[in-house]
């Protein structure tokens, strides 16, 4: 059966402050050599049968927000 | 400057109630080939230097709860 993973990101032009909190916190824990941090979320998708078409609709449906999000699919070999 | 994609997925003999609920939600739009869903997060990291034990670290200590977590890391090109 195949997976699909959904990668969904904030887009690039918006602040991610889940990041930002991130990033700080690891660099109190001394990882200096961080510069910036994104979260995001992944979502696997194990479908009967992959139409590329019908997994854009889903994103643009439910999994992200197009306004605030960018997203890639990806077919998992 | 390098940039390392870590992705953290729940442990897959735990349930993901987040993913079952969007499975749910999809089939209720339409989408009946999809039989799983899992999420997790993806944390892109734009380090200084690009240290594999260093990231691992990170991973341990703040990005994944490894109890219950996995995590992949993967150096993007």
């Amino acid at each position: 059966m195949p997976t699909v993973r959904v990668t969904v990101t904030l887009k690039p032009s918006l602040l991610d402050s889940a990041g930002r909190t991130v990033a700080g916190a690891l660099s109190k824990l001394g990882f200096d050599e961080v510069r910036d941090v994104r979260i995001g979320k992944v979502i696997r998708l194990e479908v009967e049968r992959y139409d590329e078409q019908r997994v854009h609709a889903m994103c643009r449906q439910l999994l992200a927000n197009p306004v605030i999000e960018d997203y890639r699919i990806e077919v998992e070999p």
